[in-house]
């Protein structure tokens, strides 16, 4: 009997990549990993911290918003931030191609260096791999992050309560659809610009409003529909959104159009969505139109404990399923 | 004109390695980073953290002695402990080529369970990504790793001081021979076995005796040339080696003749390099001797402020400058 293998679909952040993770974890015997989580929590003495890691594999390495330096550090400081940490430090692991441009590294390394700047971040440890021609795609990259969680901040995927509202915080669909255009070389009137950025200021202002927010969660693969459905199940609620309050802009609207995708399964690489006691709502969301990365955030549902599962209402006031990705649309996206 | 690229001399661990490190730091401005240690050290209140990253690509990914996965975490589990941390918590992240055997991955994901319930390292966060059919080779590897330092230990790199002993804590050369025995396919009558295998417990005995270590260094790419190099560099000073205390196996002596490799610049993955004051020689060495991964350790040698760099003296009583490596004898050792 052949034995299985893994495939592109694995890769999709919905239940596939979760069979995936259950195979590689069959042998841990370990609470903090089983809950799923953005990121690992932990205590020093009384300091709360949260460690995430993420590598990343994007093709193409440059593209219109970002690169695969910006990417890593965002997508891992944003992995912390959505358990309310403030980040401080990060580990920084390069593999690289033989053959890879140097020009393109010091591109890269500088992107790492001016992102990490900015977020306040210090990368304190690192480590440069070379494998040979064609045993690699010229550059992958591994960071680590750290953050401190401060008192009184309890954010998880398994505390949605009934009644909380939904909020994303932005227009979605932006990076993946970012990636594909240029990664097919679509001739569009207007290029279309990946959203990725690094969300630790719009938490903080968030966190100043409502130190109450059950969950917080950036829809990267898998997009919107794999962490709604990520979060119901891990606090055995059941999620309603509204298809007419989910921001999309109207060039990835169309873009999905003519492809045939779903934005609700497309990944984000600078959004994130929030539940929180519906007293906050309008609190939080005025502060953060204030924000540039959240101007255009929007309620968008509700957490109920009447329904299980994620439910869509439609134009019409129809409800339909929202499942989860099990095809892989785009593998590489990040 | 043609832009210059990264090549396989560029992993060596090494001077062509520094030159790469180099490239990607330029743009960094990072005091912590700058200090080349195995792991970076920070503080949360009065608690002394230390933390690592490493990626691994070791072409075969089972061998003699080990696999990916025990490489994995044994790698950088020492990299914090070579700065006398406790190992707490670790990150797992894998790159994974479609097409890859599922029983591979269970057997190594059990691999990495194991040593990590045997070192009692927590893995509390972790990532998979897949990419397509010949874009990476089969299985890579980054492990991230948090631990705690005691108050009072203070280790180094740069703090190698004139007069201090110099001990490593067993045969060199082990796991470098082992992988390229059988990555080439070598009919030798006795299989070299590689040492990998985690120092938590080596250290903690050795710190326990002496809390005042100087240096410890886990020689693994570039061997103990490459890591003596560092150590002299770092602590601006002289490090002398006597050619006859170096502890060597027959038989990686054997392999290494007919090979015509130098076995000084062969990884190592369960090694220590151990610098300490004098007085504290004996003591340490008893300890050591006790204990499995030690009862092979020896004084090789001294630090001197009346040398820069590193020397070996010969059978005859000559000594000779111990340069660093600058040409890959073997990639994707680890």
């Amino acid at each position: 009997m052949q034995s299985k293998t893994v495939d592109l679909s694995h890769g999709t952040g919905g239940d596939k990549s979760n069979e995936l993770i259950k195979l590689i974890k069959k042998n841990f015997d370990n609470k903090i990993l089983n809950k799923m989580e953005d990121a690992g929590v932990f205590a020093i003495g009384n300091t709360k911290m949260a460690f995430s890691t993420d590598s990343f594999v994007v093709d193409p390495i440059f593209f219109n918003g970002g690169d695969i330096g910006k990417l890593a550090v965002c997508g891992t400081v944003n992995d912390i931030c959505m358990m309310g940490a403030k980040p401080l430090f990060m580990s920084l692991a390069m593999i690289l191609e033989e053959g890879f441009s140097q020009n393109d590294l010091l591109k890269i390394s500088k992107s790492i260096a001016q992102t990490s700047k900015k977020i306040g971040i210090q990368i304190i440890t690192g480590d440069t791999k070379i494998v040979g021609k064609g045993k690699a795609d010229k550059i992958f990259i591994n960071t680590s992050a750290i953050g401190i969680v401060e008192d009184g901040i309890n954010i998880s995927a398994s505390n949605a309560c009934d009644g909380d509202d939904i909020i994303v915080s932005g227009n979605i669909g932006e990076h993946a659809s970012a990636i594909m255009m240029q990664r097919n070389n679509f001739k569009f009137k207007t290029k279309i610009k990946s959203d990725c950025n690094h969300l630790n200021e719009l938490v903080d202002i968030m966190l100043k409003v409502c130190p109450k927010i059950n969950v917080l969660r950036d829809p990267t693969r898998g997009g919107l529909a794999a962490s709604l459905n990520e979060i119901a199940q891990s606090s055995n609620m059941g999620i309603v959104i509204d298809n007419t309050q989910i921001p999309i802009s109207q060039q990835v609207k169309a873009f999905c159009k003519i492809l045939g995708l779903d934005p609700l399964y497309m990944a984000n690489e600078g959004k994130l969505i929030s539940i929180h006691p519906h007293r906050y709502t309008n609190a939080i969301l005025a502060k953060m139109k204030k924000y540039t990365l959240g101007k255009n955030a929007k309620i968008i549902g509700k957490v109920t404990k009447n329904k299980k599962d994620v439910w869509i209402k439609s134009e019409s006031g129809s409800l339909r399923r929202l499942i989860n990705a099990d095809l892989e649309q785009y593998p590489r996206i990040c």
